[in-house]
């Protein structure tokens, strides 16, 4: 019970393993994948292509990866003994808790240890499936299976809105998936490191991320960034608006991020999407606001080196693809079911038990019960 | 990307925070819940006093705790809608596996941020009358549903069996469910406090746990323990069926802990129980083997400090309390929802983003892909 020298609640300055997946470089606004800017890929990358990158580490041979495509295509379609537990979650749960659910119910016993590439092709195939399934079921509508003739970024949107999706929305989804495949260690991908590092299964472990990505603090914030955006209206109320709320000492959605100091660039990529595909009064109350919020924040706190984020974009993007916002933080875990497999085979390939320790500041030992026990 | 001083894979010499719920004295064989070593609580103490232990700082003013008991029997009945969730599972599944789906089943909705001592009791009363009744149905039994003149150790073998528990299987699941209540900084309360730091919900945090309670390396073991002592058979096997398993360099389930370098006080006094409660001849086996395996391991691993851990004895109470191999994990998990609503909340009250750094390892950044890639 001696006390202890250093206590990081954050683990901010902690350095918990080495990875060959992700590079995130906060102070100069990078994201590398295996070596890759995402600024190099992002858009125009097939999203099986950037799984292919993630799990086997280096590009396809051609584009779309041919193996990924048809691991894909394989195991997209779900055991009925799945989509009747999925069936029955209650309709009208918000999806967010739906979908840690629906990722529980993949784990059908033959998930084991370790995890595999063929599990990591499985998980990544029937998120969306399943959360479609879950999502037209619960607006009364009859869901609509994968398309063989889609690739899956495609497959997302048909099976999401059942409307034969537009290339020009197709093409911002699998940016914005392209661009959340993976970011490293953050939140989500170390609890389900940790899961693993006790010798659990794939599942089990994406369940854990999927709870982990659920907090706004990480993945449950996007949606508000609509909502902010619903409540300015227009351009030129943004100023006021933001001011009021800063003055409240409330929160500003969609702007700093733990890690980057500068520009994030999935944010930047994303700006660029919008850009193509967001509706034109949407987009200039986007970049009103934006730019409002960026000048507000620099004078209200000067030294936090506050960037617009990737949940702001992410917003308008999602938003122009036709999707709703409590369907923002899944489409994000859809889109990080790639990231979440490669660090799950890479944790398992080399690993050990992640088990921090805690300083106890509780009443020393030596308290006696009141009362006698029973039995004693 | 500059290399990093110090990696700390398994985070052994981290300490990621301060908590007043437990110590785990690793050097001299402690565990302190709260000031109180739990040799002098169990057997003896009510599990409800636990919880109240555990949630609340002190005792309660009387044995059970009647707010806990009361709070209990108030949440134990299910909401239709869940309990129809919950009879989806397929029948079959291994209990551990459902258990995961049952927890984030629980999840209605209504559990938000930060976490309440409501949510906590809901979290500890529902989570044994759901696998009871996960377990009856995959049987082709009929649930039983919880009893107002029961305890929740009585309550849960009740429910579990469908017989009416008799004194001694109680005391000896009460003290069960009492020593695992809590254990501090484990893998799973870690995954828990990961999850509930991005400001997620209990349930969500408490599937988090379960994920990575399901390792065996954490708690997804005890079972081999039974599955060992029914390899061994007698007292008599046991020296050779051990010398030829460590010949084979396999693991001896039962033996060493990642805290404790001294006995588990935990085993101490589940030996103490099994002696109350077990079959004579298991118990002689169980003795017989564990003196078997303490001698080979000290032999052939003279300074790796192993000891007889809290699975070898668990297992033995849990057969002779009348549950099968595949209710051992589960069963450890009904217990810790206590703890885990416990470090919800220590956590929730002072929060912080958990998120540890990794070294990137990979290539460096300026691959370039090797084709055009289209609409760039």
């Amino acid at each position: 019970m001696s006390p202890v020298a250093h206590v990081s609640k954050g683990l901010d300055d902690v350095t918990v393993g080495r990875s060959k997946i992700a590079w995130v470089g906060g102070e100069t606004g990078d994201l590398v994948l295996r070596g890759f800017d995402i600024r190099g890929l992002v858009p125009g990358l097939p999203y099986e292509s950037v799984v292919h990158l993630l799990l086997f580490g280096d590009p396809p041979a051609v584009d779309p990866s041919p193996e990924v495509v048809t691991a894909l295509r394989t195991y997209r379609p779900v055991p009925p003994a799945i989509e009747h537990l999925v069936d029955a979650i209650p309709a009208g749960l918000p999806p967010l808790e739906a979908l840690r659910t629906i990722l529980s119910a993949l784990g059908d016993g033959t998930y084991g240890y370790p995890p595999t590439l063929e599990e990591g092709f499985r998980l990544i195939a029937r998120t969306p499936v399943l959360l479609a399934r879950f999502v037209r079921r619960s607006k009364g509508e009859r869901p609509v299976g994968p398309r063989e003739d889609l690739g899956h970024a495609a497959n997302v949107l048909w099976m999401l809105t059942g409307a034969d999706p537009q290339p020009k929305k197709v093409a911002a989804l699998e940016g914005y998936l392209d661009l959340l495949a993976d970011h490293g260690m953050n939140a989500s991908t170390f609890a389900l490191r940790v899961a693993i590092s006790t010798q659990s299964d794939l599942i089990s472990a994406a369940t854990a991320a999927l709870g982990t990505l659920k907090g706004p603090v990480h993945g449950g914030a996007p949606s508000r960034v609509s909502e902010m955006l619903n409540a300015i209206g227009s351009p030129d109320r943004a100023e006021a608006w933001i001011s009021e709320r800063l003055a409240r000492r409330e929160v500003l959605y969609g702007f700093g991020h733990r890690a980057y100091k500068t520009e994030d660039p999935r944010a930047v990529v994303l700006h660029e999407i919008a850009r193509q595909v967001a509706d034109p009064n949407r987009l200039r109350l986007a970049e009103g606001v934006e730019r409002a919020a960026l000048r507000a924040l620099r004078e209200t706190r000067p030294n936090a080196r506050l960037y617009t984020n990737v949940e702001y974009y992410s917003a308008v993007v999602l938003e122009a693809v036709g999707l709703p916002p409590e369907l923002f933080t899944p489409t994000f875990a859809v889109a990080r079911t790639a990231g979440w497999a490669a660090h799950a085979l890479e944790q398992a390939a080399d690993n050990r038990l992640i088990r921090p320790d805690v300083e106890y500041i509780g009443p020393a030992k030596g308290r006696q019960w009141p009362r006698e026990l029973p039995g004693r």
